[in-house]
Protein backbone atom coordinates (compact mmCIF):
# COMPACT_ATOMS: atom_id res chain seq x y z
CA UNK A 1 0.00 0.00 0.00
CA UNK A 2 1.54 3.60 -0.64
CA UNK A 3 0.89 6.93 0.58
CA UNK A 4 0.33 9.92 -1.07
CA UNK A 5 2.18 12.71 0.63
CA UNK A 6 -0.56 14.68 1.56
CA UNK A 7 -1.87 11.44 4.08
CA UNK A 8 2.00 10.61 5.05
CA UNK A 9 1.97 14.45 6.03
CA UNK A 10 -1.57 13.70 8.35
CA UNK A 11 -0.15 10.53 9.46
CA UNK A 12 2.77 11.78 10.76
CA UNK A 13 1.59 14.74 12.22
CA UNK A 14 -0.88 12.72 14.14
CA UNK A 15 1.71 10.48 15.40
CA UNK A 16 4.20 13.11 16.37
CA UNK A 17 1.60 14.87 18.70
CA UNK A 18 0.68 11.53 20.21
CA UNK A 19 4.47 10.72 20.93
CA UNK A 20 6.08 14.24 22.39
CA UNK A 21 9.31 14.12 23.34
CA UNK A 22 10.06 10.72 21.41
CA UNK A 23 12.70 9.81 19.07
CA UNK A 24 11.03 8.29 16.17
CA UNK A 25 13.13 6.96 13.96
CA UNK A 26 12.53 7.69 9.85
CA UNK A 27 12.81 4.13 9.24
CA UNK A 28 9.23 4.09 11.48
CA UNK A 29 7.58 6.01 8.75
CA UNK A 30 9.88 4.47 6.15
CA UNK A 31 8.17 1.48 6.67
CA UNK A 32 4.48 2.55 7.77
CA UNK A 33 4.59 3.97 4.11
CA UNK A 34 6.35 2.04 2.17
CA UNK A 35 8.11 5.10 1.17
CA UNK A 36 11.95 6.30 0.69
CA UNK A 37 13.80 7.71 3.94
CA UNK A 38 14.48 10.85 1.89
CA UNK A 39 10.96 11.01 0.69
CA UNK A 40 9.74 10.92 4.66
CA UNK A 41 12.99 13.36 5.19
CA UNK A 42 11.19 15.82 2.80
CA UNK A 43 7.94 15.34 5.29
CA UNK A 44 9.32 15.65 8.18
CA UNK A 45 11.14 19.24 7.27
CA UNK A 46 7.65 20.56 5.78
CA UNK A 47 6.10 19.72 9.23
CA UNK A 48 9.05 21.07 11.45
CA UNK A 49 8.27 24.39 9.36
CA UNK A 50 5.07 24.16 9.98
CA UNK A 51 5.04 23.69 13.62
CA UNK A 52 7.73 26.05 14.20
CA UNK A 53 5.90 28.98 12.09
CA UNK A 54 2.62 28.33 14.14
CA UNK A 55 4.54 28.03 17.11
CA UNK A 56 3.54 24.48 18.02
CA UNK A 57 6.58 23.09 19.19
CA UNK A 58 9.73 22.52 17.89
CA UNK A 59 11.08 19.49 15.51
CA UNK A 60 14.69 18.43 16.41
CA UNK A 61 16.03 15.92 13.15
CA UNK A 62 18.63 13.48 14.38
CA UNK A 63 21.16 12.40 11.58
CA UNK A 64 23.09 9.39 11.24
CA UNK A 65 21.53 5.46 10.72
CA UNK A 66 19.88 5.85 14.34
CA UNK A 67 18.30 9.17 12.65
CA UNK A 68 15.02 10.17 13.73
CA UNK A 69 12.88 12.94 14.85
CA UNK A 70 11.78 14.24 18.12
CA UNK A 71 8.61 16.45 18.67
CA UNK A 72 9.11 19.15 21.46
CA UNK A 73 5.92 20.66 22.33
CA UNK A 74 5.19 23.93 23.00
CA UNK A 75 2.94 27.28 23.03
CA UNK A 76 3.17 30.38 20.70
CA UNK A 77 3.66 33.36 22.40
CA UNK A 78 0.25 35.16 20.87
CA UNK A 79 -1.54 32.07 22.37
CA UNK A 80 0.40 32.06 25.76
CA UNK A 81 -0.60 36.12 26.10
CA UNK A 82 -4.60 35.50 25.22
CA UNK A 83 -4.94 32.24 27.67
CA UNK A 84 -3.30 33.89 30.16
CA UNK A 85 -5.25 37.52 30.09
CA UNK A 86 -8.28 34.73 29.97
CA UNK A 87 -7.27 33.44 32.86
CA UNK A 88 -6.87 36.20 35.00
CA UNK A 89 -10.37 37.07 34.00
CA UNK A 90 -11.86 34.07 35.05
CA UNK A 91 -10.09 33.94 38.48
CA UNK A 92 -10.91 37.82 38.70
CA UNK A 93 -14.78 37.35 39.09
CA UNK A 94 -15.95 38.24 42.46
CA UNK A 95 -17.83 34.92 43.13
CA UNK A 96 -14.76 32.66 43.27
CA UNK A 97 -14.40 34.24 47.14
CA UNK A 98 -14.94 31.53 49.41
CA UNK A 99 -14.78 32.33 53.11
CA UNK A 100 -11.41 33.16 54.28
CA UNK A 101 -10.57 35.16 51.30
CA UNK A 102 -10.09 31.22 49.62
CA UNK A 103 -10.34 31.05 45.75
CA UNK A 104 -12.72 28.63 44.30
CA UNK A 105 -10.77 26.60 41.62
CA UNK A 106 -12.90 23.48 41.13
CA UNK A 107 -13.86 24.93 37.99
CA UNK A 108 -10.57 26.36 36.04
CA UNK A 109 -8.37 22.77 37.20
CA UNK A 110 -11.33 20.52 35.77
CA UNK A 111 -11.54 22.39 32.39
CA UNK A 112 -9.41 20.18 29.64
CA UNK A 113 -8.94 23.23 27.97
CA UNK A 114 -7.48 25.43 30.24
CA UNK A 115 -5.08 21.95 31.85
CA UNK A 116 -4.02 21.09 28.39
CA UNK A 117 -2.39 24.62 27.61
CA UNK A 118 -1.08 24.59 31.41
CA UNK A 119 0.51 21.43 30.58
CA UNK A 120 2.00 22.64 27.35
CA UNK A 121 3.38 25.64 29.18
CA UNK A 122 5.28 24.13 31.63
CA UNK A 123 6.79 21.14 29.62
CA UNK A 124 7.62 23.76 26.95
CA UNK A 125 9.64 25.43 30.16
CA UNK A 126 11.51 21.66 30.94
CA UNK A 127 11.61 20.08 27.90
CA UNK A 128 14.93 20.92 27.74
CA UNK A 129 15.61 19.94 31.50
CA UNK A 130 16.26 15.94 32.58
CA UNK A 131 12.56 15.19 34.32
CA UNK A 132 12.15 11.78 35.03
CA UNK A 133 8.74 11.94 36.69
CA UNK A 134 6.10 14.59 37.44
CA UNK A 135 4.96 14.79 41.03
CA UNK A 136 2.19 16.28 42.61
CA UNK A 137 -0.10 16.26 45.56
CA UNK A 138 -3.81 15.16 46.08
CA UNK A 139 -5.79 16.19 44.69
CA UNK A 140 -6.47 19.35 42.85
CA UNK A 141 -3.04 19.45 41.10
CA UNK A 142 -3.61 16.06 39.75
CA UNK A 143 -4.90 16.80 36.07
CA UNK A 144 -2.64 19.48 35.87
CA UNK A 145 0.22 17.50 36.61
CA UNK A 146 -0.92 14.55 34.53
CA UNK A 147 -1.24 17.10 31.27
CA UNK A 148 2.52 18.37 31.94
CA UNK A 149 3.56 14.44 32.23
CA UNK A 150 2.00 13.48 29.28
CA UNK A 151 3.54 16.16 27.21
CA UNK A 152 6.73 15.01 28.70
CA UNK A 153 6.22 11.64 28.04
CA UNK A 154 7.28 10.79 31.77
CA UNK A 155 4.98 9.19 34.04
CA UNK A 156 3.09 11.22 37.41
CA UNK A 157 2.96 10.27 40.70
CA UNK A 158 0.99 11.37 43.48
CA UNK A 159 1.59 12.04 47.05
CA UNK A 160 -1.18 11.65 49.38
CA UNK A 161 -2.69 12.85 52.38
CA UNK A 162 -2.79 9.27 54.14
CA UNK A 163 -1.98 5.52 53.00
CA UNK A 164 -4.39 3.34 51.40
CA UNK A 165 -3.86 -0.62 51.22
CA UNK A 166 -3.66 -0.17 47.35
CA UNK A 167 -0.18 2.13 47.30
CA UNK A 168 2.06 -1.15 48.97
CA UNK A 169 4.85 0.35 51.50
CA UNK A 170 4.76 4.07 51.55
CA UNK A 171 7.07 6.52 53.13
CA UNK A 172 5.70 9.34 55.18
CA UNK A 173 6.95 12.81 56.43
CA UNK A 174 5.31 15.55 58.22
CA UNK A 175 5.79 19.22 57.14
CA UNK A 176 4.51 22.47 58.58
CA UNK A 177 1.85 24.05 55.68
CA UNK A 178 3.25 27.70 55.97
CA UNK A 179 0.30 29.60 55.79
CA UNK A 180 -1.66 27.81 58.44
CA UNK A 181 1.75 26.70 60.27
CA UNK A 182 0.13 23.20 61.09
CA UNK A 183 1.83 20.25 61.06
CA UNK A 184 0.53 18.06 58.12
CA UNK A 185 1.44 14.61 56.84
CA UNK A 186 2.30 12.82 53.12
CA UNK A 187 2.61 9.52 51.77
CA UNK A 188 4.01 8.39 48.91
CA UNK A 189 4.12 4.83 48.00
CA UNK A 190 7.81 3.57 47.86
CA UNK A 191 7.41 1.91 44.78
CA UNK A 192 6.40 4.67 42.83
CA UNK A 193 9.67 6.70 42.62
CA UNK A 194 12.91 5.25 41.97
CA UNK A 195 16.02 6.91 43.77
CA UNK A 196 17.93 9.37 42.20
CA UNK A 197 14.87 10.24 40.14
CA UNK A 198 14.70 14.05 38.66
CA UNK A 199 11.49 15.28 39.37
CA UNK A 200 9.32 18.12 38.41
CA UNK A 201 6.91 19.31 41.29
CA UNK A 202 3.38 20.93 40.04
CA UNK A 203 0.80 22.07 41.90
CA UNK A 204 -2.46 24.29 41.34
CA UNK A 205 -1.69 27.00 44.39
CA UNK A 206 1.32 28.02 46.02
CA UNK A 207 1.06 30.37 49.39
CA UNK A 208 3.49 30.04 51.30
CA UNK A 209 5.20 27.07 49.69
CA UNK A 210 4.58 24.73 52.71
CA UNK A 211 3.24 21.75 50.78
CA UNK A 212 6.01 22.00 48.09
CA UNK A 213 8.50 22.10 50.48
CA UNK A 214 6.80 18.96 51.87
CA UNK A 215 7.42 17.66 48.77
CA UNK A 216 10.76 18.42 48.42
CA UNK A 217 11.54 17.03 51.99
CA UNK A 218 9.66 14.06 50.87
CA UNK A 219 11.75 13.67 47.70
CA UNK A 220 15.01 13.71 49.87
CA UNK A 221 13.67 10.56 51.51
CA UNK A 222 13.89 9.03 47.80
CA UNK A 223 17.26 10.84 47.33
CA UNK A 224 15.43 12.26 44.47
CA UNK A 225 16.19 15.42 43.19
CA UNK A 226 13.84 19.04 42.38
CA UNK A 227 13.92 19.14 38.39
CA UNK A 228 11.55 21.92 38.79
CA UNK A 229 8.18 23.99 40.32
CA UNK A 230 5.48 25.40 38.45
CA UNK A 231 2.18 26.06 40.13
CA UNK A 232 -0.88 27.56 38.04
CA UNK A 233 -1.87 30.24 40.58
CA UNK A 234 0.57 31.85 43.40
CA UNK A 235 -0.63 33.98 46.05
CA UNK A 236 1.23 37.19 47.28
CA UNK A 237 2.35 36.18 50.71
CA UNK A 238 3.70 39.00 52.70
CA UNK A 239 5.95 36.38 55.03
CA UNK A 240 9.18 35.04 53.94
CA UNK A 241 7.99 32.38 51.41
CA UNK A 242 9.90 28.94 51.50
CA UNK A 243 9.95 28.06 47.95
CA UNK A 244 12.88 30.00 45.43
CA UNK A 245 12.61 29.09 42.33
CA UNK A 246 9.66 28.01 40.48
CA UNK A 247 7.33 29.22 37.55
CA UNK A 248 3.97 30.49 38.06
CA UNK A 249 1.39 30.91 35.46
CA UNK A 250 -0.73 34.20 36.78
CA UNK A 251 -0.10 35.49 40.59
CA UNK A 252 -2.79 36.14 42.69
CA UNK A 253 -1.64 40.11 43.95
CA UNK A 254 -4.91 41.49 45.55
CA UNK A 255 -7.81 39.49 47.53
CA UNK A 256 -10.27 42.29 49.10
CA UNK A 257 -12.80 40.07 50.83
CA UNK A 258 -15.10 43.24 51.87
CA UNK A 259 -15.07 44.88 48.47
CA UNK A 260 -15.57 41.57 46.77
CA UNK A 261 -12.10 42.37 44.56
CA UNK A 262 -9.92 39.90 43.39
CA UNK A 263 -6.92 41.18 41.40
CA UNK A 264 -5.17 38.45 39.43
CA UNK A 265 -1.50 39.55 37.46
CA UNK A 266 0.77 37.83 35.19
CA UNK A 267 3.13 35.20 36.94
CA UNK A 268 6.73 34.30 36.46
CA UNK A 269 6.21 32.10 33.49
CA UNK B 1 0.24 35.67 3.68
CA UNK B 2 -1.04 32.28 1.69
CA UNK B 3 -0.70 29.08 2.68
CA UNK B 4 0.44 25.74 0.81
CA UNK B 5 -1.94 22.44 0.69
CA UNK B 6 0.42 20.92 3.05
CA UNK B 7 0.87 23.24 5.81
CA UNK B 8 -2.63 23.43 5.83
CA UNK B 9 -3.19 19.79 6.02
CA UNK B 10 -0.76 19.80 8.87
CA UNK B 11 -2.48 23.00 10.68
CA UNK B 12 -5.48 21.95 10.34
CA UNK B 13 -4.90 17.83 11.62
CA UNK B 14 -3.24 19.63 14.67
CA UNK B 15 -6.15 21.88 15.06
CA UNK B 16 -8.72 19.17 15.05
CA UNK B 17 -6.95 17.01 17.36
CA UNK B 18 -6.50 19.91 20.09
CA UNK B 19 -10.21 20.28 19.57
CA UNK B 20 -11.79 16.99 19.61
CA UNK B 21 -15.73 16.89 19.89
CA UNK B 22 -16.29 20.26 18.82
CA UNK B 23 -17.65 21.90 15.54
CA UNK B 24 -15.21 24.25 13.80
CA UNK B 25 -16.56 26.56 11.31
CA UNK B 26 -14.89 25.59 7.87
CA UNK B 27 -14.51 29.58 7.26
CA UNK B 28 -12.26 29.17 10.83
CA UNK B 29 -9.99 27.54 8.39
CA UNK B 30 -10.85 29.41 5.42
CA UNK B 31 -9.79 32.97 7.69
CA UNK B 32 -6.74 31.57 9.18
CA UNK B 33 -5.28 29.95 5.97
CA UNK B 34 -6.38 32.97 3.14
CA UNK B 35 -8.22 30.19 1.31
CA UNK B 36 -11.79 29.54 -0.66
CA UNK B 37 -13.80 27.89 1.51
CA UNK B 38 -13.93 25.12 -1.54
CA UNK B 39 -10.11 24.04 -1.18
CA UNK B 40 -10.78 24.15 2.50
CA UNK B 41 -13.34 21.61 1.81
CA UNK B 42 -11.41 19.21 -0.26
CA UNK B 43 -8.48 19.25 2.33
CA UNK B 44 -11.34 18.41 4.97
CA UNK B 45 -12.13 15.63 2.86
CA UNK B 46 -8.56 14.16 2.96
CA UNK B 47 -7.62 14.27 6.36
CA UNK B 48 -11.11 12.40 6.87
CA UNK B 49 -10.17 10.22 4.81
CA UNK B 50 -7.01 9.52 6.11
CA UNK B 51 -8.07 9.89 10.23
CA UNK B 52 -10.53 7.09 8.87
CA UNK B 53 -8.79 4.78 7.12
CA UNK B 54 -6.03 4.83 9.98
CA UNK B 55 -8.49 4.39 12.19
CA UNK B 56 -7.71 7.81 14.47
CA UNK B 57 -11.26 8.88 14.58
CA UNK B 58 -14.43 10.11 12.74
CA UNK B 59 -14.33 13.78 10.92
CA UNK B 60 -17.97 14.72 10.41
CA UNK B 61 -19.11 17.21 8.11
CA UNK B 62 -21.88 20.04 8.42
CA UNK B 63 -23.40 21.15 5.42
CA UNK B 64 -24.86 24.66 4.73
CA UNK B 65 -23.90 28.41 5.83
CA UNK B 66 -23.45 27.17 9.67
CA UNK B 67 -21.45 24.17 8.13
CA UNK B 68 -18.21 22.82 9.72
CA UNK B 69 -16.37 19.77 10.74
CA UNK B 70 -16.27 17.89 13.73
CA UNK B 71 -13.69 15.32 14.78
CA UNK B 72 -14.71 12.83 17.05
CA UNK B 73 -11.58 10.42 18.26
CA UNK B 74 -11.46 6.55 18.56
CA UNK B 75 -8.34 3.97 18.26
CA UNK B 76 -8.50 1.39 15.42
CA UNK B 77 -9.02 -2.09 16.64
CA UNK B 78 -5.48 -3.18 15.44
CA UNK B 79 -4.10 -0.57 18.32
CA UNK B 80 -6.84 -1.86 20.77
CA UNK B 81 -5.81 -5.62 21.10
CA UNK B 82 -2.55 -4.68 21.25
CA UNK B 83 -2.98 -2.22 24.07
CA UNK B 84 -4.87 -4.59 25.54
CA UNK B 85 -2.35 -7.53 26.02
CA UNK B 86 0.67 -5.41 26.47
CA UNK B 87 -2.53 -3.96 30.04
CA UNK B 88 -3.40 -7.49 30.47
CA UNK B 89 0.46 -8.62 30.83
CA UNK B 90 1.47 -6.00 32.51
CA UNK B 91 -1.37 -6.36 35.42
CA UNK B 92 -0.25 -10.21 35.38
CA UNK B 93 3.01 -9.47 36.59
CA UNK B 94 3.44 -10.92 40.07
CA UNK B 95 4.85 -8.64 42.19
CA UNK B 96 1.88 -6.43 41.69
CA UNK B 97 0.27 -8.37 44.13
CA UNK B 98 0.22 -6.63 48.38
CA UNK B 99 -1.19 -7.89 51.07
CA UNK B 100 -4.92 -8.66 51.47
CA UNK B 101 -4.98 -9.92 47.60
CA UNK B 102 -4.56 -5.89 46.53
CA UNK B 103 -2.99 -4.84 43.35
CA UNK B 104 -0.79 -2.25 43.02
CA UNK B 105 -1.73 -0.02 39.60
CA UNK B 106 -0.12 2.87 40.45
CA UNK B 107 2.24 3.11 37.79
CA UNK B 108 -0.12 2.41 35.58
CA UNK B 109 -2.79 4.80 35.88
CA UNK B 110 0.44 7.34 36.10
CA UNK B 111 1.96 6.34 32.44
CA UNK B 112 0.47 8.82 30.36
CA UNK B 113 0.95 6.62 27.47
CA UNK B 114 -1.10 4.16 29.07
CA UNK B 115 -3.63 6.87 30.31
CA UNK B 116 -4.19 8.23 26.76
CA UNK B 117 -5.30 5.13 25.09
CA UNK B 118 -8.02 4.64 28.15
CA UNK B 119 -9.26 8.43 28.00
CA UNK B 120 -9.71 7.85 24.08
CA UNK B 121 -11.29 4.22 24.23
CA UNK B 122 -14.04 5.33 26.94
CA UNK B 123 -14.37 8.54 25.05
CA UNK B 124 -15.01 6.93 21.45
CA UNK B 125 -17.54 4.53 23.77
CA UNK B 126 -20.07 7.65 24.84
CA UNK B 127 -19.15 10.36 21.83
CA UNK B 128 -22.61 10.02 20.24
CA UNK B 129 -24.24 9.76 24.04
CA UNK B 130 -25.21 13.15 25.40
CA UNK B 131 -21.85 13.59 27.84
CA UNK B 132 -22.03 16.84 30.01
CA UNK B 133 -19.48 15.97 32.63
CA UNK B 134 -16.80 13.19 33.70
CA UNK B 135 -17.01 12.32 37.23
CA UNK B 136 -14.66 10.53 39.34
CA UNK B 137 -14.47 9.74 42.91
CA UNK B 138 -9.91 10.77 44.02
CA UNK B 139 -7.41 9.63 43.88
CA UNK B 140 -6.31 7.32 41.32
CA UNK B 141 -9.08 7.84 38.75
CA UNK B 142 -8.36 10.92 38.15
CA UNK B 143 -5.95 11.05 35.36
CA UNK B 144 -8.19 8.55 33.63
CA UNK B 145 -11.71 10.81 33.69
CA UNK B 146 -9.33 13.74 33.03
CA UNK B 147 -7.91 12.15 29.84
CA UNK B 148 -11.61 11.19 29.22
CA UNK B 149 -12.73 14.50 29.51
CA UNK B 150 -10.61 16.06 27.39
CA UNK B 151 -11.22 13.79 24.11
CA UNK B 152 -15.14 14.66 25.20
CA UNK B 153 -14.30 18.08 25.64
CA UNK B 154 -15.77 18.54 28.68
CA UNK B 155 -15.22 19.22 32.30
CA UNK B 156 -13.98 16.80 34.58
CA UNK B 157 -15.59 16.78 38.27
CA UNK B 158 -13.62 14.96 41.56
CA UNK B 159 -15.57 13.55 44.06
CA UNK B 160 -13.36 13.55 47.54
CA UNK B 161 -13.44 12.21 50.63
CA UNK B 162 -13.50 14.79 52.97
CA UNK B 163 -14.67 18.26 52.56
CA UNK B 164 -11.73 20.88 52.05
CA UNK B 165 -12.32 24.97 52.08
CA UNK B 166 -11.51 25.59 48.86
CA UNK B 167 -14.05 23.61 47.89
CA UNK B 168 -17.23 25.95 49.21
CA UNK B 169 -19.96 24.14 50.11
CA UNK B 170 -20.86 20.67 49.53
CA UNK B 171 -23.01 18.25 49.90
CA UNK B 172 -21.98 15.08 51.11
CA UNK B 173 -23.45 11.09 51.05
CA UNK B 174 -22.69 8.05 53.41
CA UNK B 175 -22.63 4.72 51.01
CA UNK B 176 -21.45 1.04 51.97
CA UNK B 177 -18.48 0.44 50.17
CA UNK B 178 -19.47 -2.97 48.39
CA UNK B 179 -16.60 -5.61 49.31
CA UNK B 180 -15.66 -4.03 52.80
CA UNK B 181 -19.22 -3.10 54.37
CA UNK B 182 -17.97 -0.43 55.51
CA UNK B 183 -19.97 3.09 55.64
CA UNK B 184 -18.11 5.80 53.99
CA UNK B 185 -18.28 9.40 53.06
CA UNK B 186 -18.56 11.16 49.46
CA UNK B 187 -18.26 14.67 49.43
CA UNK B 188 -18.94 17.32 46.09
CA UNK B 189 -18.83 20.49 45.78
CA UNK B 190 -21.70 22.15 44.95
CA UNK B 191 -21.45 24.41 42.28
CA UNK B 192 -19.33 21.83 40.55
CA UNK B 193 -22.31 20.28 39.12
CA UNK B 194 -25.22 21.32 37.77
CA UNK B 195 -28.68 19.89 37.95
CA UNK B 196 -29.74 17.80 35.48
CA UNK B 197 -26.37 17.26 34.10
CA UNK B 198 -25.81 14.02 32.20
CA UNK B 199 -22.33 12.37 33.95
CA UNK B 200 -20.00 9.85 32.54
CA UNK B 201 -18.29 7.83 35.87
CA UNK B 202 -15.27 7.20 35.52
CA UNK B 203 -12.60 5.20 37.83
CA UNK B 204 -9.50 2.64 38.02
CA UNK B 205 -11.09 -0.02 39.75
CA UNK B 206 -14.40 -1.60 40.73
CA UNK B 207 -14.94 -4.46 42.84
CA UNK B 208 -18.81 -4.94 43.81
CA UNK B 209 -19.35 -1.33 42.56
CA UNK B 210 -19.96 0.13 46.19
CA UNK B 211 -17.82 3.23 45.53
CA UNK B 212 -19.56 3.64 42.16
CA UNK B 213 -22.90 3.04 43.30
CA UNK B 214 -22.07 5.89 45.78
CA UNK B 215 -20.85 7.83 43.14
CA UNK B 216 -24.34 7.07 41.61
CA UNK B 217 -26.18 8.48 44.97
CA UNK B 218 -24.49 11.17 44.66
CA UNK B 219 -25.83 12.45 41.22
CA UNK B 220 -29.45 11.74 42.91
CA UNK B 221 -28.39 14.54 45.30
CA UNK B 222 -28.19 16.72 42.03
CA UNK B 223 -30.55 15.62 40.01
CA UNK B 224 -27.86 14.60 37.49
CA UNK B 225 -28.18 11.62 35.55
CA UNK B 226 -25.87 8.79 34.62
CA UNK B 227 -24.82 8.84 30.99
CA UNK B 228 -22.61 5.92 31.56
CA UNK B 229 -19.76 3.90 33.76
CA UNK B 230 -16.72 2.72 32.24
CA UNK B 231 -13.56 1.10 35.04
CA UNK B 232 -10.32 0.64 34.03
CA UNK B 233 -9.81 -2.52 35.96
CA UNK B 234 -13.46 -4.70 37.03
CA UNK B 235 -12.40 -7.63 39.62
CA UNK B 236 -14.68 -11.31 39.52
CA UNK B 237 -16.90 -10.65 42.29
CA UNK B 238 -18.46 -14.12 43.87
CA UNK B 239 -21.30 -11.90 45.57
CA UNK B 240 -23.75 -9.47 43.49
CA UNK B 241 -22.65 -6.83 42.15
CA UNK B 242 -24.35 -3.42 42.71
CA UNK B 243 -23.64 -2.08 39.47
CA UNK B 244 -25.58 -3.00 36.03
CA UNK B 245 -24.10 -1.76 32.90
CA UNK B 246 -20.42 -0.68 32.71
CA UNK B 247 -17.52 -0.69 30.60
CA UNK B 248 -14.31 -1.87 31.50
CA UNK B 249 -10.98 -2.22 29.88
CA UNK B 250 -9.52 -5.58 31.68
CA UNK B 251 -11.20 -7.97 33.99
CA UNK B 252 -8.66 -9.44 36.93
CA UNK B 253 -10.53 -12.88 36.55
CA UNK B 254 -8.12 -14.80 39.15
CA UNK B 255 -6.16 -13.93 41.96
CA UNK B 256 -3.93 -16.62 44.13
CA UNK B 257 -2.58 -15.47 46.52
CA UNK B 258 -0.35 -18.18 47.73
CA UNK B 259 0.65 -18.99 44.00
CA UNK B 260 1.29 -15.54 43.13
CA UNK B 261 -0.59 -15.48 40.16
CA UNK B 262 -2.60 -13.15 38.57
CA UNK B 263 -5.30 -13.81 35.72
CA UNK B 264 -5.96 -10.95 33.39
CA UNK B 265 -9.11 -10.91 30.74
CA UNK B 266 -10.48 -9.00 28.39
CA UNK B 267 -13.17 -6.16 29.71
CA UNK B 268 -16.45 -5.58 28.78
CA UNK B 269 -15.11 -3.02 26.12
Amino acid sequence: MKFRRSERLIDMTHYLLQHPCQIVPLTLFADRYGAAKSSVSEDVAIIKETFEQRGFGTLKTIAGAAGGVQYFPSVSDEETEQFTHSLMNRLSEPDRLLPGGYLYMTDIVGDPKIVKVVGKLFAAKFVNEKVDVVMTVATKGIPLAYATASELNVPVVIVRRDSKVTEGSTVSINYVSGSMKRIQTMVLSKRSLQEGSNVLIIDDFMKAGGTINGMKSLLEEFNANVAGIGVLVEAEHPEERLVDHYYSVVKLSEVNIKEKQIKVTKGTL
